[in-house]
């Protein structure tokens, strides 16, 4: 029998994944369990291995030949450990030995989720015809991952991309990484509300104060909410302009919550692209939606190991 | 006999330098002339075959299998025309063929100076021993190339690595390029010495503001003089940060006749790399002066053509 599936395995801060994923990038099978993000590093590693456990039992387990991790970072890829910013008790947590203990002698691939998330578009999604393309997330946080000579380019720890923390105002706000001025510091959900917040919007009575709500206001014109968005675009065009600049790019895949907003986010991030992305090579660039929504990054954990297929996907050297 | 030779171009905006160089690296001949950049096109490419000419008279010429060209970008390594910022009359211009016109068959790679000079300095220079290094030039203008698991990484175009045009304050001055905020806007000589002008600062008697003035008095403590440099450091170190957060870096090499400041410069970057470069992966990363000095253009000229070395170090194959 063919070991043509990839268990692929999607930490986050609030929800762990797992699934069975084919030579077509489909999911066959896949389990969730809730991330006990506060919990200690012992609990948190069980539900990552209670999401194996039930796709373990599922009789197609026999073909899996690699287990593919997409993790919160920061990762570190030669080691095998991961120290997720929002799951405290994981500091330097030998994530691959723990996954190993459930799992067996199977190959494990490690990297950063906005990592896998880049696989996964470039594999099946937005960024599929493209040889040089950075993938990103804004949602909470803002993250992504780069695809340069058509290939991923995670790094030798597996978290280049990391579009989120490169200062774009080196006199800003100070961000919790520890630099200042940070895209995510500016352009993610989270500053999106708060901005439009302390610059007097409110949300619908009962609502809670989210990008989503700003972003409503803002598609009927609501100028703070309008205005809300436009900085994060502003922010988030100065960092494409900075990676295309520096590594060359095609085209930007923009996913994630807050790009659920729209044109309402789009309009105004491809016209700020215009001020900051200045120089022959990098003007022509191209920002499109991602395709493959939550899945992306479960996709790209099975895309990663396929990279390496023919050095897993024959029996014999399932163990090594 | 073996064709063993590169014959190289350094083609900057004040002049234009040529040499045939071994595979050690080593420049056996060199000839040099100033740019005449305010003339017309093929004025200027006349000044680069002249550079040339007395190249193909060494009887060592016949040994030559391959040219390689770093330009003042950008550059277009795909049509193999160029268009530099500082040689108006050179838009589009088809720099390859007017070459190859006085060249022969020869085979012919173009890349940004930047990039050239990140493929000396990691082949013979300060980047040697490293397979992820940014090589920058802070001069004038501030330029780069990016070496990535162990190879240039040019980018489709042969412009990546361009730390000089990338923004670190997105609502900072407008720059020529059209962008705002950009690191050369902050951070080069010129805006050393402008800025410090500005603030007060002023050359000793009938000398010219230049950096290299400044520098000079940041030495003996001159406050204004200090801030200058302080002010271009961050600048750097964010753009730095920036860069390896987005690439990962294990080494910054830093030359060009800003950094010939040595301390005075070197000191606060490294400071401000404290407050820019957070995140685990980043933390570590070393800035190291460039080695190769002026010569390094010319000695990555050569480098790029080696990468294909077996691809024209054969008699055969030299027209192709």
């Amino acid at each position: 029998m063919d070991l043509d599936l990839v268990a692929a395995v999607d930490i986050g801060g609030t929800k762990v994944a797992a699934a069975l994923v084919d030579g077509d990038g489909t999911l066959l099978a896949r389990a969730q369990r809730p991330t006990p993000a506060r919990e200690g590093a012992e609990r948190v590693l069980a539900a990552v291995t209670g999401t194996l456990t039930p796709l373990m039992a599922d009789e197609r387990w026999r073909r899996v030949g690699a287990i593919g991790i997409g993790s919160a970072g920061p990762v570190d890829a030669r080691t095998g450990t991961v120290s997720p910013v929002n799951i405290p008790a994981w500091r330097d947590f030998p994530l691959v030995a723990g996954v190993r203990a459930t799992t067996g002698a199977l190959p494990v691939t490690l990297l950063g989720d906005g990592n896998a998330i880049a696989a996964g578009e470039h594999w099946r999604g937005a960024a599929r015809d493209h040889d040089n393309a950075l993938c990103m997330v804004v949602s909470t946080g803002v993250g992504g991952g780069l695809i340069l000579d058509g290939t991923l380019h995670p790094g030798p720890t597996g978290n280049a991309g990391h579009i989120g923390h490169i200062s774009v105002d080196l006199d800003g706000d100070a961000c919790p990484c520890g630099g200042r001025g940070c895209v995510e510091r500016i352009a993610s959900g989270t500053n999106i509300a708060r901005w439009a917040t302390a610059a007097g919007w409110h949300p619908p009575a009962g609502a809670e104060p989210t990008a989503a709500a700003v972003a409503a206001d803002a598609r009927t014109g609501h100028p703070v909410a309008r205005a809300a968005f436009a900085r994060s675009a502003r922010a988030l065009a100065a960092g494409i302009a900075a990676t295309a600049t520096l590594v060359e790019l095609d085209v930007v895949v923009v996913g994630g919550g807050v790009s659920q907003a729209g044109e309402v986010l789009f309009t105004p991030l491809r016209e700020a692209l215009h001020t900051y992305a200045t120089l022959p090579y990098v003007r022509g660039i191209e920002v499109l939606p991602a395709q493959l929504g939550t899945d992306a990054g479960l996709v790209g954990a099975a895309a990663v190991c396929r990279r390496g297929a023919d050095t897993f996907l024959t029996p014999g050297q399932a163990g090594n």
